[in-house]
Formats: C-alpha cells, structure tokens, sequence
C-alpha cells in the first residue's frame, strides 16, 4: 500500500505569486498537485536520459498512402530490435498522407536505434518519437 | 500533379563525408531523401511556431485507473476548444495507471492551451503533446 | 524587503523516495531548494512563449574566421531589432572557426526574428540562441 | 586543403516552393546555404548525443549577487570534472541577480554531469547549458 507524506518547501512570496497565477490559468485547484506533477516530469525527463531504462513510446509516421511495402518493414524492424507492439492506430490525414502511431515498450536505448531507422526508411515523411518512463514510481 | 525539381548543392567534401557515415548507420538509402527529410523537418518546426496553422496533435495522458471522471472532463475540454477528435486509444500500462493517446485537429494555439489544462486535471500523471503539422506540402 | 512562506506538499512515498535519489546524486543540500529550481524552471519556460516578455539572450554563432563582414552585419541587425547588446565575447575554436556570443536584451518576438536572420547570414555555420526570462520575481 | 562536391537533390516542387518561402523570411541568399545549415545542424545534434564527443558548451548561471562563495565552488566543480574553462562573462540583471557565462570544453558526458552539480548549488536561480560539437567538419 501506497503512503502519503506531507513535507515542508520555503519560497519566496514574490516567486509564489507568480506560479499562483501560472496555476490558475493552469487550471490546477491545488499547489500539492501542481508540485507533484514537477517532480514527475523531472524524473520522467531524467530517467529518459539512461539507455538501459523500460520506457513506453509512441512512434509517429506520417507516410505516403501507396508506400505499399512501408508498414511490413516498420513491423520487421520492431522484432528486429526487440521491442514489444502493444497497439497502434492508422490516421488518414488527406488524399496523400497516413500518420500511423505505434506505441511500444521496450529500452530507451533499443527505442531511439529503432526510431532512427524509422525516419530513413523510403516513404516516411515524418517520423516523430515520444517516451514515457515506465519505471517510476 | 505534382512535379519533381532537381537543384545542386554545394557542400563542403569533408562535411560531406560525415554527413554520408551518418546517413549509413540511419540507414537511409539516398542523400536526396535525407536532405528532404531535413527540409520537411525544418518546415514542420516552423509552421507549429504559428498559433493558426492547423495541425494533428497526439497528447498523451498517463492518469490513474480509478480517476473515473477523468475521461469525462478529458472529453469536456476536446468541446470547449473546438478541436476536432479523430480517434483515441487506451493503453494499461501497469496496475495503476493507463495511457491515454487522443488523436486531435485543430490550430497549434488551441491544441497548445488545451493541452495546459488537461495537464492541470486531477488524476493526470504526466501529460505530453506531439504535433505535426498539416499544411506542409 | 521580500518575505518567505512555508508551504506544505503532499507527495506519495514512492514518488519522494525516487526524487530524493535524484536530488542526492544532483548534489541538491535540500528539497525546497529544488522544488523551488522547479518552480523557476516552469514560470521561465512559461514567461518565454510570451513575444512581449522582456528577457536576456545569449545569441551563439559559429563562424569561419575570415568571414569579414560577418561582425559588421551582426551589428546591424541588433540596430534593426531595437535590442540592447550588453556584451559579447569572442572565442576562437579552431584554425578555421570562431563563436561568438552576444548577450543582449529585448523582447523575446524580437530577439527570436533577429535569431533567424543570424543564422541566415553567410560565413554562420551554426546560430544558437538561449533565453532567460527577467520578469520573474 | 578543403574542396567542395556539387550533389544533386530531387525535391517536389511543392515542398519546394514552401521552403523558398521560409528561406525568403529568414534572408538566406541561396539554397545551398540553407542545406548546409541544416546538414550541420544534424550533424551537430548527431553528435552530442555521444558522451565522449569534445564540446564546447556555454553554461548560464543567474545567482544572486551576495551568494558569495559561489564562484569559489563553481571553480573547484570547472576542476573536479577536467573541464577547461576558455573564458567567462559577468552580467548584472538586476539589483538581486547575476548572469555567470562560463564557456568551457570537454567531452560531453562529463559537461552534462558538472552542469548538474551546478544547478543544484544554493544561490544559483536558474542553470542552462548550451553545446557545440566541435568535432565536426
């Protein structure tokens, strides 16, 4: 089970009035939450940066409709670097172009090797990538 | 239909040579086709700097399962900003949390202020967006 | 004379436990002082999506030593842009390049549109601009 | 002695005549231009992924004015990670802060580790690091 701790932080009361009306705009109804959410980001970023970490990524290629041979490669290159598909979703976005979002799980460093190959492929226009750490807390 | 222009470019021999080592390991099969992907990169970049350009945007939100009304909110904005939904996709990413891929279009400067609030949402974890434009040729 | 206020966080265990590991490996002496670098972090990178905000940048430019009217356009362009340079410093990196960097402050729509013709000028191999916001408390 | 290669790039003339566009706004002369940058730009981003690639980064500090020791410590930290300090620059912001511009070179993975020994100082505000490669061609 899960516990909560409630710790202390000082700030200066100019700084604080300045991140209230950051938060408002924000939306956010509390600073706790606010501040909970910093700390993620900056573990999520930090963990990011070791190869070696779990990571779950959404892989983003926006490709030509008739590069017939293009997702059959994008599937050989998966296994070839040991990466586990758990979905994807195929987006038509005009008479030219797909934007195919694959998300996977796998090591930060096997990700990035992939997604290199990915955006060289013949066919892909665009190739994006985007990682969550899945080890945190 | 569409045409295809040949220019020449004057490079340096040693830039050059690095430039070909790194085309060799993305595995790319053409300078032609990096130097395009250079090209496409750097437009897109420019194009999401513009608030009114539209755009597909991916935001991802990993949120905690028992967050019930979190989808309902999530949908609430999706209206409030007069983004268009294409398709969304849900992942279960370990026994407490799930990831949450919603496939958007819209203006840049919507998807982006949209995107501060579902980030502010209680229950939501970390939140990421991913845009590509859609005006590119 | 600028006060201080305690406020209290609300943080899972875990969570802390993991951001307490970064912060001893970062060197941090307390978690306020970090909490409070997060909190700065954020309202920076808020204030600078603002073209109105006032800030100080630091432009860089790597450029080919004998590129004479390099410098003397740089001028020009911070003229043009109704920026205030405050310094610059020049290092010389190799037999053929040298970087330049120029601190200056203005606007940050203005420094961006003087950043883009930097970089556009012939002899610059490589612009780089880094942004701080002045207006936060 | 350094020669230059003429290379052919097919591009679509759609893309293309987007690209002039944004070349016009940002006062490129010529398109040759244009791709070189975007080449080095690669390259550079290329290779500071890579730890042991020499560097020469420029880090901001903004601390404030009486945080007295600081200097001393940044100093010893330029030291305790064989970094070579090149030069730096002192601004004064404001009546409470500085901005510190240290220009220092080494290898990359040692400059990520001493920048974030150097955020979490007590006194500094705000740390950001800028790097060049300088491997490059």
């Amino acid at each position: 089970m899960q516990g909560v701790e409630r710790i202390g932080v000082s700030v200066d009361k100019d700084l604080l009035a300045v991140f209230d009306r950051l938060l408002a705009r924000q939306g956010y109804q509390s600073r706790s939450e606010a501040i909970r959410d910093l700390i993620r980001q900056q573990l999520s970023t930090e963990a990011l940066k070791n190869p070696d970490v779990q990571a779950v990524a959404a892989v983003f290629v926006v490709y030509e409709h008739h590069s017939a041979k293009l997702m059959e490669r994008l599937t050989s290159l998966q296994h070839a670097y040991v990466l586990q598909t758990i979905s994807s979703m195929h987006i038509h976005l005009d008479n030219h172009d797909c934007l195919e979002i694959i998300v996977l799980r796998g090591r930060v460093g096997e990700i990035h090797r992939m997604a290199e190959k990915i955006v060289s492929l013949k066919g892909v226009k665009l190739g994006r990538i985007n990682l969550i750490a899945t080890d945190l807390a």
